[in-house]
């Protein structure tokens, strides 16, 4: 059977089928970073991600843009996890016809990226490959007892996030299927997403130093898909009744007779980042941070995945932005 | 100008002019691996290695070999700095049409490699990629003052190795070239050291313990281009007098009309460790450390890597394995 048959996640069970768990590593499977115990209470906090010519790089994106969003999607996790990134390591596979030009502006994009994130690219490989591809390992340490995981929320835990959604479904739509913008503020913002994301870093360890989130991870599978792994992880389910979005959102929607909700449950690559919280921690909680955080909905026993809007229910699929793209 | 027109070296010089360092990373450019302070008095170590379907397989390597040797390739660098990795990330480049059952096959090979070296697979992600891509990120903590790297030898020093040299040449003509081995075992022993290499994990740990090494590296881009490379960093030259090679090197050289020296230089992937060191502290090293040692040669000041063998004296040049695969 091949692997497109079975899927990814079919493929990473039978991969851990086989392999031997660390006994000192702390998240277990499944969550956005790998945390390994190195003494004195302390973590080795690592993560990678790839990104690949033929699959992650959308029409109009510069070779700056991929090298600064290589950076992006790595520091997301982290940011996830409340762990501030020391540096990372890239392995580049590159084509023998590329132009040196090309990495050059790769390495400007990580260069970027890396000073806005406060942290370093220390070095990696160079291999010859059939399409350009950035793997990019991040590496950071934390105290064993400040990392946020995907797991333990629970019944009455509050849903939040930071950042907004819907931004990047509208770019993919554009870009990859023609359906032009509005007007250039909305095809402005669409871009700029989709080619500079933001990692919400900063939140992220914030959000880690109040103690008060009980479950977190990042979206870059998209809201619904990521959504549905917080419930399934948590075994229970949500209510969902505020997504909030940005203005070009609803305006793009409107333009082409779609609906927004759609655009921001079904999108993907945003790294804003969702958590659930102690509803009694939120007054306790730095109201710099309140003020970016939205609260979007409850955790709730049932284990359905619900949205409610307008007094009208429905259920949120579970599908992300592939599914959008392809 | 493209990538292949200016070569790897070239590309990498180019990215290193446009990144900022880490005034923190210990090792400066050109090391094995990157270790960055983390305090303490403790540095974290990483390192990223890819093994490419089209670059990196020999024809007859199982799936269960490549896992394999993806790890391998990893933990001779941790070996050479004398640091015991703690993990591994993999991200996973996987074609569409690509059986479950190779990937699969894949991870009892990594599974194998880290049971053999005491380290674990801990995560990675898996991406869509015209080829099979194996991108290992290896993980370790060390103290300040016990690392091994490439800058350190100065005239005098003797030059030594751990491992043996010609094996893998021997497998490239054979299974690259169709040279036939002049027997089973010459063949059997070739194919083992491809298709199977051994890192030298726990003599380079020994090493960095005895704190009389003043340089070393591994010898995974060919012994003689490594050689080049130590002299390079350390602005000095080398006489090298003696090659350890298995004999059934010099068997299938003298059935081929080849210089079984040539297939030793001029060979790669072959994970022995190469090393400078105090000649004073020789005496001081332990008994089973120095059972495994063979004593090359010795550092000169003028910058001349030669071979001294039968009171014959010639230059080594500076060429890698590639050139001989290619």
């Amino acid at each position: 059977m091949s692997v497109s048959e079975v899927g990814e996640w079919k493929l990473i069970e039978a991969i851990w089928d086989v392999i031997e768990r660390d006994p000192e590593e702390v998240m277990g499977a499944n969550d956005d970073v790998v945390a390994r115990r190195i003494g004195g209470n302390k973590l080795l906090v690592s993560h990678v991600d790839t990104l690949a010519w033929s699959t992650d790089v959308l029409p109009g994106m510069t070779p700056h843009s991929i090298g600064f969003k290589s950076v992006i999607m790595n520091v997301s996790d982290m940011a996830a996890k409340g762990v501030r990134p020391l540096g990372m390591l890239f392995s580049l596979g590159v084509p023998r016809n590329c132009e040196v030009k090309c990495i050059e502006e790769i390495a400007k994009g990580w260069r970027d990226a890396a000073a806005k994130y406060r942290l370093h690219v220390w070095g990696g490989d160079i291999t010859e490959a059939p399409e350009l591809m950035l793997t990019g390992a991040i590496m950071g340490i934390t105290g064993e007892g400040k990392i946020m995981r995907r797991r333990g929320a629970s019944e009455g835990d509050l849903v939040a996030c930071i950042g907004t959604f819907g931004l990047t479904s509208v770019a993919y739509l554009m870009l990859l299927q023609g359906r032009a913008a509005p007007s250039k503020i909305v095809e402005l913002k669409a871009k700029r997403a989709a080619y500079y994301p933001k990692a919400h870093l900063k939140e992220g360890m914030l959000l880690a130093r109040t103690g008060a989130v009980t479950a977190s991870m990042d979206c870059s599978d998209g809201l619904a898909w990521s959504l549905h792994t917080l419930c399934s992880l948590n075994n229970v389910g949500m209510v969902i009744k505020c997504i909030p979005m940005p203005p070009e959102v609803e305006a793009y929607a409107k333009a082409h007779g779609l609906d927004p909700i759609d655009l921001a449950l079904y999108g993907g690559e945003e790294y804003s980042l969702i958590f659930t919280l102690k509803r009694s921690s939120l007054k306790s909680m730095p109201k710099s941070l309140v003020r970016k955080m939205y609260i979007m909905g409850e955790v709730t026993s049932d284990k359905k995945l619900r949205l409610l809007l307008d007094e009208e229910e429905k259920e949120i699929e579970k599908r992300g932005w592939e599914h959008l793209r392809r």
